[in-house]
């Protein structure tokens, strides 16, 4: 079933069992009209069988963010700050945090990352100025593409983490999911860090504490779904109207052999106002890291502070 | 089967019929490296059956503009050149070529034909200036969307083509493949106009000599496949893979409106890189515009008017 | 002292005269920290004097916008909100008002119509759908320039006004400005409609009821001032700091006729961060207008439609 | 006279001494239409009087850039690209050279180095699989601007450098000139790395052999005139007018301690149509830099490499 190609723990579980997998804790509430699922990846035989690392991964999901419904997207942000806040280690007053916005500008559905680092807060240049005050240390990062710059962009990542020793990287990128309803409307929280392969630019190279020397959260949204992957459910959904509830593996496997050959393994399913999607969710998704990183700010003083 | 969704008449004479369809001509040749196909459409039965207004067809198709080979980018501007200038009324030298360039500037895969206004060379304003020069008149604008404006894109051109008395209207238009290997490596030219529920952006209302008092040429390029087209296709391929040479019609409408029914009947299906995509192809298109429309003019020349 | 370029009708005002023009009316206050100035020009002796069409101009006035001060935006985009549905003719429940960004959307400091275009709730294509509702008509346009579609704006405003009939027409307009604290710090809001050489684009032709059938207002920014006019005001400032209180007119116009004939003629004056200001400016003058221009809508109501 | 700002040798050589500076060897030719004046500071002491770094600095220069003339774009490139490679250290087949962006992307008149990053043809990441052919190793980074980051450029480029060992570092710069006439028409290389205080975005902290390890080529062309600058130079013209041929320098300073403390200092001078010149001569600087890396690829291979 690894076939089905998704960045979202919560499909890899909902995928591998309609029940229950060893190793595997899921909760799911609701708070302010946002559904939420936390799952806990905690064995590494689960692990291997969802193909996500070990650790938490939480899920944000209403169909109001399409709607670009205004509540739903204060609550989302807020929703967001709040978690992020649980999973940042404590300030020391010097470290900063270095927000990370993988994926490249030019590609719509890629360019998630850089769309938030670009209405990121950064500080880190003002902390002399403003010793005193409430402002914590930020910077912030679009590392580009490989080929853009010729240079991976976890290549770029361990540079400045070199030379800037940041308590904390918060790395945001666009994913894919296998629902396409998940499109624009749900934001996955983790803290295991990326792993190669992840993504919808397929990251070469992992980025976590043991490549940067920090512990790495990340933040992500579903903007495509993969063609492959659409053909493979639409497949599934013909069998399971035709009364057939096994799909034919021997056939699933063949039809992605040949749709691998084709052109369409490379193709992505995406709504058509992707544009707009994107640049809403960049602005909820900044909005949370803003004042996760900034708590003695309000909302205001951010928005007055950026340019 | 008229729930595959092309813009392209070649596709809708494929999926048509293996064989032949009366009252369509085609016609296939190759011409430095590019195939040409043009499809004649001469009769009413045909059009209904092919779902394609009666006229001419005629599509240019080479996989090497999505490898962005130079040369092939020369050879397409230069037939496209030389077939809308076969397709151009004689100038009198006073009324001008008006370039329409449908679509939604904002939306990536719609943004084909404001992308070759913004490189077309207007000249109308200018004629009092050289009118004893090599210079033909020519206008272009970019209506918008009806979503953006509230003007629907057809009452903006017949508005102007009113104010403005065009000898000839040309469209540019995103459109929708079949096959996604003609995103980005095919180009479509025909004389009859542009018809309601064609291009990405869906467009209401014809436009026509009947409408706008001038004849209509239009030139597009597939930027999309639809999803819901996509999951059809992968079950043909799915069935025949079986040894079952004909799809199940029953299921596969079911299927359609299970898709439909859900959001994937709006997504559409596009290459990651479309946005170079849709540059790449402005840039062509435009050049063929620029060179049939001012055939006084060198390359060197448009490009040092252009600003 | 026409020589000193502007479009803000309170700065020909101050410049004419430090007391008072015959025909002139004048009043300031201040509401919620914002400056206000009303300039009525009731004759026609005054409108030749001060380089302005009769009418009324009403000023609103804060660097804080410049600060990107949150609460001078809500205040800001009230004010002009109230102020332009003062000047509205009542709605007739049919004929839509319509929109009008003038100016080129490639060239930033002329950019701020097309930006609030963009940023208007268009509503006329919806009326079928809503009318029993609060909704309220409205079209938006952008007409471009005149070299980038060979078609003059005020020429599509007049084909477009013949087919949609609006009620009223609100234009949007970057201006030139003499002192360049104003830049990005005042909003000019007029009953006069547009004339000729008025704008950072420079019209050729009059927008005015006479030339459209509906009442024109103009709402504008400064983003500039030209470079002549601080050339000139150095001087001036030289000339009063040698103790000199009047400056040599012969010798201030014998170097506008220099500077003129050289290439700083066309030069601007603008900030660095002009981008940053004119995208500003156009959120809170679109806000303004979607406001007004929709009584019935809250806010949010107004977000959630936009995309 | 160092209150006159300019980022371009040859005007401060100008602006020194209509004669000759000791210390300085200036030549002046003309090729294809492209006039080049080379300036050589040898001493210390007239780098200190010039304010530049001691080094060679060669000006292309043209005003038929600006008229966008398609041979004049190709005889720069074209010597650009042999100027570039005469200052290039012998490749090694290992170390890349490391194009540079400076500036800031979303500041029009600062946005020619990310401009000419997005346009450089970046194959670091391609060396293993071409490594027998005539490739070279070339990456490209726009390191953003420290209001944008939270880092400083300079630092940026540090940390990458210490990853990526490059042989030589090509930097590329939005430049201030004294003469408005030089905005898109003249373009400046050096061999002396970039000093604070250069550069449209005002860099604090150098970018030399010393800070990175590698030669340091600078490559820059004017997009503004400080407005201090220009005010400065209107105060001169009229004084020269007035049969005065000594500018009064108290009178001068005064004035110039006015404008400082007014906005006015920080404003700048630019064309209206900045933005095409920016573009524009991204391009030609790309050109010209992909040419001198790749001496083995051909225009048409570099760009069909380029995605």
């Amino acid at each position: 079933m690894a076939a089905i190609r998704t960045d979202l723990a919560m499909e890899s579980f909902e995928n591998a069992d309609s029940g229950a997998v060893p190793g595997v804790r899921v909760s799911r509430w609701e708070n302010g009209g946002v559904d939420i699922t936390e799952v806990f990846i905690d064995e590494n035989e689960a692990a291997r069988l969802l193909d996500k690392p070990r650790g938490s991964y939480l899920t944000l999901e209403t169909p109001r963010l399409r709607q670009r419904d205004p509540d739903a997207r204060l609550a989302v942000s807020g929703l967001l700050a709040e978690e992020i806040a649980r999973l940042l280690p404590e300030d020391d007053g010097r470290a900063p945090a270095m927000v990370v916005g993988l994926g490249n500008r030019f590609i719509t559905p890629d360019s998630l990352g850089p769309g938030v680092v670009d209405r990121t807060l950064a500080t880190r240049h003002l902390m002399n100025e403003y010793r005193s005050s409430n402002l914590r240390s930020v910077c912030a990062v679009a590392p580009g593409v490989l080929g853009v710059t010729g240079i991976e962009s976890m290549e770029v990542v361990e540079s400045l983490a070199k030379a800037v020793r940041p308590r904390v990287i918060l790395c945001v990128d666009s994913l894919a999911a296998r629902d396409s309803r998940r499109i624009g409307t749900t934001i996955q929280l983790t803290d295991t860090g990326i792993q190669p392969g992840a993504g919808v630019g397929n990251h070469r190279r992992p980025l976590t504490r043991e490549t940067v020397g920090a512990p790495v959260i990340s933040v992500g949204m579903p903007t495509v779904v993969y063609a492959a992957t659409l053909a493979r459910d639409a497949f599934g959904w013909l069998s399971a109207q035709d009364g057939d509830p096994e799909p034919h593996e021997d056939a699933l496997n063949d039809m992605e052999k040949t749709l691998l050959s084709s052109d369409i393994g490379e193709m992505i399913v995406t709504p058509r106002e992707i544009d707009a999607i994107v640049q809403d969710a960049a602005g909820i998704i900044a909005a949370g890291i803003n004042r996760a990183l900034q708590p003695g700010l309000s909302d205001a003083e951010i928005s007055a502070m950026m340019d």
